[in-house]
């Protein structure tokens, strides 16, 4: 791991331009995490927003300088709406980030998410295991929105999708796979305790968003983010009883979260 | 209270079954709420899931072990999508439980309310005693979501009800009343501070899903998920100053739950 | 500030007619917070419903003591709810509080929170600066739902939409200015913690409606209730490392407020 200290400059200069320049970052995403969402990207410096209507998506994806697409609870008017706000982020040079939860669990999910990919290429897509898998093959998913397998399962289907959409693939879970280009750099923080709270896959995609819109390569924002995720999940967990207080603790940690804190804890396998 | 013993193993080895299995709970319910219930769902040891597109209800129902519908924000496509959930159910026998958020207080509510409970005949209804009176007779609701009634004055109610859907109706409140087949048991766990956040009756409701997946008894199932959230309301509230840390702690007492913590707490008064 | 005696009394009279009455608050709100602004109405000691279906909306405000409208998340059906309820508050004597969430980011929005003021001529609007000059100018926003002015960059508009809509406009933010009449109440409570975590704005409308609720005079329902948000958050604030915490301790803050604490901290400018 002799290039965490680059790994850790680069995380550290993202956290401190998104402090500094607090970018917009538009999420379409599900109405289970759009509070924790909020909260997580309000926390890290970063500026939410939340629009979904088919009459203004566009607009508001032209001032913002990330765009999220969540699937969690999706319906046609929101799909459509996706593909508004998708197209207005590609006219106007804005990244991308899918999240494709749920692909796999039913026909509808996956056939969205492919029709996501194919049409709007997002420059990350970051999912679960079983998410990913569904959307290289026909597998079904049969936990709803929660992985059956290991992102290791997944690595074969991640590098096959990244070489679809030319962009960066995660495969998130107990270590994190970040594929593009036939490289894959593993992200090893995190904790066991951020699988018993609802919504840290979707803040993981919303926070790959605000990387993003402050740095220009894909590849890094996805590193830098699913890193900041696992640190900031460390720091939340010591001591903690249960999810309701790492919950609270979460959205402290990004808040507070120091260039000690990632140079001390950061664990990044580079290619 | 001679049967308590008994009753506790029963909770026990359901709370074991839930952590063991983590049971996929399909939820349509409200935007109020979706966070919290799929925090508490998650942190008993069940997979929750929300879904209420028609095009994948159905889908989703089909893979999962308890169907929760709860109609605290409905509108006409969420309400087609619960029958079609719901239709879905019934052909699996996937057990469904149904909370009629806001029965009495709009025509709409307690309109689409009676339709769900006479064509899904759901395994339990859970509500609070103004609720479950305005299904019955035609008492308007002047409290919008709250109960002006103790469940004690729905105990006729409930029963009428349940004989209607063949099922089990729980009245919640203070002491909450469970009942079927003409026989009622009384669960007085709790705390005064649960009426304090929005979304426990809610939580109730989805925690009964998680029951009802595990135990073919529905009967069980709704007695087994009263009690625990009474404890675990009970263990949160000790000592705290308000409700956002008692919400917190609820969620980590879930988390926590332990035999001891059922077996020195249950008060539950069989018939 | 020779009159803050008689503020505290104001406040604290309009406290304790929520906590005694529980006055229904019929909100039409966005998905990000309506489980905090929920929360918060029933810490205040409020009783909040969330309703907003065409078929329903118009019944519901009936039985409300007061209407929030707030459209953060809005889409054309939700819209047209906005003007039933709207058109039933004012058909009942029921008052309306609007919040423009993002007027000025979007054409749809400006648009649509225009008609509303036009239409509706809400008691009182809850904004931020940048969205009461986009209101009476063609000035666009582009920080999303987030102000890139302070409120004092807003008198002058606040007054404007003040005299249109012959009620009551709050201007909110590190100092709130209420505006009627050509008078301006300032309100110097609160803490810089406040702007980190999502929601507060509308929680602040929120509340509003729940002051509204008891108390005749808009102008004092809104100094009231931007002075206990103020006061909550800096209660909320003491000591606490990050957002996750004030989030939780605002809740308790609230639902613990006490005279001596309205007495001891308020800061009001009046006219």
């Amino acid at each position: 791991m002799e290039t965490n200290d680059h790994r850790a400059d680069s995380i550290w200069a993202d956290v401190e331009r998104i402090r500094a320049e607090a970018p917009l970052v538009h999420n379409i995403t599900n109405y289970v995490v759009m509070n924790v969402t909020a909260n997580a990207l309000l926390a890290l410096g970063a500026s939410p927003v939340m629009a979904h209507a088919e009459e203004e998506v566009a607009e508001m994806t032209a001032i913002a300088r990330a765009l999220v697409i969540n699937i969690g609870t999706l319906s046609a008017p929101w799909v459509a709406a996706m593909f508004q706000a998708g197209g207005a982020a590609r006219r106007g040079g804005v990244p991308i980030v899918l999240d494709p939860v749920g692909a796999g669990a039913t026909a509808f999910r996956t056939a969205t998410a492919r029709r996501l990919l194919d049409e709007l290429a997002p420059a990350i897509v970051r999912a679960n295991a079983s998410e990913i898998r569904a959307l290289v093959s026909d597998e079904r998913a049969t936990r709803g929105v929660d992985s059956a397998h290991s992102p290791e399962d997944a690595a074969g289907a991640a590098g096959v999708l990244a070489s679809q959409t030319h962009g960066v693939v995660v495969a998130s879970g107990a270590v994190d796979l970040i594929s593009s280009g036939g490289a894959v750099t593993r992200v090893l923080n995190g904790h066991p305790m951020m699988a018993k709270v609802t919504g840290m896959g979707c803040t993981a995609s919303a926070l790959a968003g605000a990387f993003a819109a402050v740095n220009p390569s894909a590849r890094d924002a996805a590193v830098n983010a699913m890193a900041v995720m696992g640190i900031a999940g460390e720091l939340a967990a010591e001591g903690v009883p249960g999810p309701g207080t790492f919950l609270t603790r979460f959205l402290d940690a990004l808040y507070l979260l120091s260039e000690s804190d990632i140079r001390g804890r950061l664990k990044v396998r580079e290619p």
